[in-house]
């Protein structure tokens, strides 16, 4: 431990400015009270973080991006007290702090501090990352593009210390954001029809979830068929292309099921793809679950479609409480309940990272994992 | 029962043509098979009512109105089994085929046959009603508004003998419509916040469906402050206008609640309350119900609403399967588990029906009950 209460030199990507992202020496300094440093062990690179580094997502020039990611504890601040140095943890871009409203109640996940991420600081007003002598910003108080990085204690999860880092990184958001969505949010029942619109890492595991549930017919839709063999591989049915078709796919759906899907998944984050999502499921007891990320888009859908009884749902980290959610699903994977590996199709080494934000874009990535 | 299989000659209201109702004799054909004649005894005039007058919802000139009606069976056609002549009955504006897929799924209640009604004939394609020697279209498979009308059997339920048909026609539509939203659809919780938006005869009801699901605490919103007297008669806490207010609405129950409510109802049909209502939902796990028509209207609603978990419902009948829902409802009522009188406020014989659908839009009648 001769890293302890020291400021610690080390690799990081920031961020300078949009779509410029770069490996650079950042000094990482020790966790203040409630504060947990984290020597980084994987991190995968998800299509929020693309959003971040296009600057889609609000940010402050210049951050280390990053939030899906597994490490190890290598000290903590004062009065921390649900992880230790040597620690197994996940860093998690929804914070479960017990304390909040959305946090003491049976429903719902989106824990209050969450509005901690929207300074791009940490709790004190100040940043634990300098580069060239000047401070570097947060993001999403996780930051796991640096081979060390300092977050909030309600923000990381102890995990079980025999779990592979390199594989239970997806954990920390994709997975769980998309199986959780279908477990949790859409409460997918056995013997039910769902269709998943979008089949990156998040929409692999919506089906997974959908499969786990029971669902005997899962159709997966997305305008790139290189996906198709992978969604057949974790659980589709059918796969089919909007592309292939002149009629609008919520009629296509029609044609395939008579009366609509019992469960529909956007998970693009397309204000038209989730108005066709709800369009296609059953008119009376469809349940629609928005999974992407519609955030500072507006949705324009036609009333008539909830006249009959639809049901438009947001999800945010698959309805998991934080920790609670996370710590229980990488038991789950040690138990051989739930399968990751089906969605770890590339790992690279942390200097590759532009080269994994590359492969991100292509249909043939589903998740690359950076080892640090 | 002289009138057995003959034409009856009575008197119904007749649109002729937009915001025009005229009483006329009219020619009442016997039922066909799969059809009930029924002698209307009472019928109120329901919001959706009024938007049929106006022409707002698709109709056919010359028809007759109204879907809230309480009568006795006159006679049957062949193959009905559920009723006999003599019965006491509800008309039902949403039927139960007991076949279609909504039908046969334990959630949901828009039965498929509700497509009956858009042909605004009966089932063969023909009307039973004549008037100076021409056919009138039937509306919604119910045309109350008629001292006889025929319906589906499938559109019209059996209820306790002893009902008091004066009282309980207001199970046919609007009062199950709102209790059914609080109860089926949010399926609200003990303790729990709400804010039921518009306090019209539904919006009342949806206030006794908070009451009776024990919510602590529940908020009335209406422009018209003329309707808070009935509202805290029925279980409302609170009332406010949000025309005493310089923010939004949202804003105002956020103040007031500190993470906004639990449950919001819309129960207007107004695009921009749908987005107002959903916004005064708590973000993580709250719930908001449309219960208003926005048939023909677009919402139009930020995608931020739903990133952190909200979800937006629709409610048709208030989730109640048609003939089993009205049947236990009036059931209910003679067991004194639920209260229709207070909402009852103005009683006049069918030929006083203008003055009625005058009476409707002045904040002071919930619902006037026409005595056929
Ligand atoms: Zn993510
Ligand atoms: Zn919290
Ligand atoms: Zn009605
Ligand atoms: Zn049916």
């Amino acid at each position: 431990m001769d890293t302890l209460g020291k400021t610690i030199t080390c690799l990081a990507a920031i961020a300078w400015k949009k779509n410029s992202l770069s490996l650079e020496k950042v000094e990482v300094e020790p966790p203040k009270a409630g504060e947990v440093r984290i020597k980084m062990i994987s991190t995968g690179i998800c299509g929020s973080d693309d959003h971040t580094i296009k600057g889609i997502i609000l940010v402050k020039y210049p951050f280390i991006p990053g939030h899906e990611g597994a490490g190890i504890v290598e000290s903590i601040g004062e009065g921390v007290s649900s992880v230790k140095p040597g620690d197994k943890v996940l860093t998690l871009a929804v914070p479960q702090c017990r304390e909040c409203s959305a946090c003491l109640h049976p429903k719902g996940n989106f824990c209050e501090k969450q509005e901690l991420g929207e300074t791009h600081l940490m709790s004190d007003g100040t940043s634990r990352f300098t580069c060239k002598g000047k401070p570097v910003y947060h993001f999403g108080n996780t930051s796991t593009f640096s081979e060390y990085t300092v977050m909030n204690e309600i923000s990381v999860t102890k995990i079980d210390a025999a779990a592979p880092l390199e594989k239970v990184f997806l954990v920390s958001c994709g997975f769980s954001t998309g199986y959780g969505g279908a477990i949790n949010t859409a409460k997918v029942t056995p013997g039910s029809t769902c269709a998943v619109f979008g089949l990156g890492g998040v929409g692999l595991s919506v089906i997974m979830g959908c499969k786990a549930a029971g669902a005997a017919r899962i159709i997966a839709v997305d305008v790139n068929k290189d996906k198709f063999e992978k969604a057949k591989e974790v659980g589709a049915t059918e796969c089919i292309n909007p592309q292939d078709y002149e009629k609008p796919i919520q009629e296509v759906l029609f044609d395939l099921t008579g009366d609509g899907v019992d469960f529909s998944f956007e998970v693009i984050g397309n204000p038209e793809t989730v108005a066709a999502a709800l369009a296609s499921c059953h008119e009376s007891h469809g349940v629609c679950v928005i999974i992407g990320l519609v955030v500072g888009v507006q949705l324009n859908i036609s009333g008539h479609l909830f006249f009959s009884g639809r049901t438009l749902k947001g999800s945010v980290y698959g309805g998991w409480k934080g920790r609670d959610g996370a710590s229980k699903l990488v038991s789950d994977y040690m138990a051989k309940k739930i399968n990751l590996d089906a969605l770890i199709t590339h790992t690279l080494n942390f200097d590759k990272i532009n080269e994994a934000v590359e492969l991100m874009k292509t249909g043939k990535c589903v998740r690359c994992v950076l080892l640090l």
